[in-house]
């Protein structure tokens, strides 16, 4: 056994959270892709949303009862928390998409949810895989690849913030909520990467 | 005696830094209240800007001379240089009103400096009991408490900014002071929750 | 001898991505102050980022194969990420100024080129002097030039948006343009200010 049981429980946990997270993306892509939000769709988030901040504060108890940890302490907190932000970005886009009356959402729009489903599937494999010594490399492919998705994130990002202020004919409150959404769409594979550095981090400093 | 008399000092430092987050709160709160945003009062609260600073100096150069420390080295610098971070913030939403010519806040602009307020003062509470190994219980408490206030400074600026942009009526350039106000107020309880975080994660390390 | 071959290498690495950051700022400004952006000076600047990219990657690699390092892994990779950051931020910014077809900069965009400029040439000089121990307060001056900088950067960008959002005849899709490139413009003196703080770190730490 390369972990003790003790320590096998927080990959356990960290499993279960990245399994949320991995869950809200997939959610967050149907609901940009539905032809028309609605109030029901915010709240299944919002619950996505509660059952994360359980699984983060069931990590830090464990954290806080633990005398043995797979890996430094402050890696775990890291880990947990950034997850934990990931959902609530997450989140926080559904609820402005409903809050902002823009029900069908842009093209880039949707494809910005693509992406941030495709970062939250690396993210749960990386994290799937770090209880693994023999991976790391494949680990560390996972986080090659979410910083791909990041930089492809960006450049949607910019070419439709552009397309959107570049548009002579658009009312202005609009093009500011599109631009926040565009904006917030790209923070979440932003909250991917943190998650790829921390885990590249501890494959460093473990190696 | 649970510390030695050079750990101590860094304590007595730290309540002298969030003496001033306190205050820099307080006044913040007293200035979005009044009817009409003085020169004069930005002038107050960038000369607490500045005893802000000189404390935060202060305690790195300690830091620079002191073989031994309460708690990891990096920990402190953070510590001190996120109560700047909020000190910053507060001065810096200060400075806008002011520039940008709101001279009357909006209730949620109230609202939010109420909880920066309030989030400031458990930031104090959380530092003063940092001190006493015995407190251990009460320092997490407070940390909660700073999370739940982001999350509810979260709803209010999200509600406040569809408010703004959802208003056809509305000045767009109005808009866009507004929702950046809000924006910012929000922004000062992040900086609240990496104190929280940085504070956890020291208990977490020094359980 | 202070530090062994192994370790000198990182610093020769940190050297080489330094002087990519210096070649970048130096590049921004002279974009920003020549009378039209073309599509031809943000390839230049594309170009300048992927050998940041390749730079950083470098330092990583070396990172995972070396056993001894002349400071903690983990500064070792923030200051190398950091340091990308400050690339990937100026190749972001020029980018937009050409998507946003903001072809003649204003005064103040032209302003904060030169402080990112500046302050690039003192993180390069803070990164140089790094390697040699006996030079510890001249490593931290350059840090204070960088905090010092970013300050200055800080009141530029609020007097820029204000002049901008109390302009009643601005159209205001280009005052949303140009408050995002004040924004990121300085969001650059930050990232200096970030590779500044985990040095003042590693100052700290090996003191």
């Amino acid at each position: 056994m390369l972990f003790m049981p003790k320590e096998v429980k927080f990959f356990d946990l960290f499993d279960a959270q990245a399994a949320i997270v991995m869950e809200c993306a997939s959610l967050f892509k149907k609901i940009v892709c539905t032809p028309e939000i609605t109030r029901d769709m915010v709240s299944k988030m919002h619950s996505l949303e509660h059952d994360g901040d359980e699984s983060c504060h069931n990590i830090i108890n464990t954290l806080n009862e633990s005398f043995i940890t797979p890996f430094d302490r402050e890696d775990i907190l890291d880990l947990t928390n950034q997850m934990d932000n990931i959902i609530d970005g997450i989140y926080l886009i559904t609820n402005r998409f409903y809050l902002f009356k823009i029900f069908e959402p842009s093209q880039e729009s949707k494809h910005l949810a693509e992406i941030i489903e495709k970062s939250a599937i690396e993210v749960s494999q990386a994290v799937l895989s770090l209880r693994h010594k023999k991976k790391i490399k494949e680990t560390a492919k996972h986080c090659v690849e979410i910083n791909r998705l990041e930089n492809l994130a960006d450049d949607i990002r910019d070419e439709a913030i552009s397309r959107i202020l570049n548009d002579e004919k658009i009312n202005p409150l609009m093009a500011i909520k599109q631009k926040e959404l565009f904006e917030e769409s790209e923070g979440v594979t932003d909250m991917c990467e943190h998650v790829a550095n921390t885990i590249s981090s501890i494959l460093v400093k473990n190696n």
